[in-house]
């Protein structure tokens, strides 16, 4: 394989997207290596080859996989020999379940918690385009959702409660080592810490010695990037 | 193995706890047979033998296993010869993420939807402990909380998108064939359709095919016994 990732770019170098986040631990999982390529919100022409407008993007050669579902799915696909992101069928299937839970039940709360210091993080070219889509999807302006962000940590952390319970019996959400589920809820905490300094997870949470462990894996890929330490 | 289980029953022989019929959809999956014992909420005389006090209960000899999840892996541990409930360890642990998601995001806003038809199908020697157990649990007469019913439809359908979102894109939770996520979130359905004409559920939802395909497995076990059709 001859892979390329296109991966979403802030100020200070970064990384932000919960979804290329996804991507990357899928490649680390498999142990594969792939060049990582920055991308800026208003420098689309860089995956334009893939017919798509928002990363991540994986290349392999000719071939474009976009959406971190389907890179998942690729890389699991098409290197069988390394270790598995899913396990089996079940837990593929599962590990669908698990991300639109994800994606529709938790995700955005934390969008909403977060909006102001993800905006002071995109880069000052890309502000314009943020504030414009990013406006319509909550129905008012960044600085008012910024006023009110408190009222949504209650409902972020109670959507959360299904994975606390679920760490209390096991060491990581897939079983005993972690997989693909692990990375969907994972890649959100790290979205987090990339660009506000708000501890959305506190020492006490049952969740914090599991985000300790997985900012851990990889020889610390997730730690050792620029990011708010809580 | 020598396998009884021990499951909750309401007037006119309806088994309506959501539990029992996660431990009746592992025990048909896995293809084993078992004896089927009613028991009453106060007649837990027949279930001290194990220790506990709720159902549903598995007896395998001089073993006895409580709770869906104890029994979902017990047989699982005990039957690897007969198909997989959770495919591998990946799809075990990721089920469990599931199973608590369903518990704590999906359940408790079902259990106030219909908890004043709940009530009118416990048997009635049972109706003094449910309801003096439920109001505290409720917060409210059993009266008071019929009444407002309606307020937790949207709550409970709202919970159950990851659910429809996903079956927009494969057969089951599980992926192209059910497995024991599949019997943990159909449990919920078959426990409101064997007590309640209300349909939680309708005909042009996403997850109505897939709970039509549920209620045909195993010969119709979940649809050929008393229910209301909706």
């Amino acid at each position: 394989m001859n892979l390329t990732l296109y991966d979403l770019q802030g100020v200070e170098d970064r990384r932000f997207s919960p979804y290329c986040w996804r991507a990357r631990f899928a490649l680390a999982h498999k142990g594969l290596e792939a060049e990582i390529v920055p991308v800026k919100y208003t420098d689309k022409d860089v995956i334009a080859f893939s017919g798509q407008t928002k990363v991540p993007v994986l290349a392999d050669g000719e071939t474009a996989v976009s959406d971190s579902w389907n890179i998942a799915c690729y890389l699991e696909d098409n290197a069988p020999d390394r270790p598995s992101l899913f396990g089996c069928a079940v837990g593929r299937g599962t590990a669908r379940l698990v991300n639109h839970w994800m994606d529709e039940a938790v995700i955005p709360h934390l969008f909403r918690l977060l909006i102001g210091e993800i905006y002071d993080h995109v880069r000052p070219e890309d502000r314009e385009y943020f504030r414009t889509t990013r406006e319509v999807r909550l129905g008012m302006t960044i600085e008012a959702a910024r006023k009110e962000r408190e009222i949504h940590l209650e409902p972020f952390r109670r959507s959360l409660e299904p994975a606390s319970a679920t760490l209390e019996e096991q060491a990581y959400l897939s079983g005993e080592a972690p997989a693909y589920p692990d990375y969907i809820v994972f890649s959100a905490f790290q979205w987090a810490r990339s660009i506000s300094p708000f501890p959305v997870i506190e020492r006490d949470d049952g969740l914090y010695p599991w985000r300790e462990r997985m900012l851990d894996l990889f020889g610390g890929l997730a730690r050792n990037v620029p990011a708010y330490d809580y």
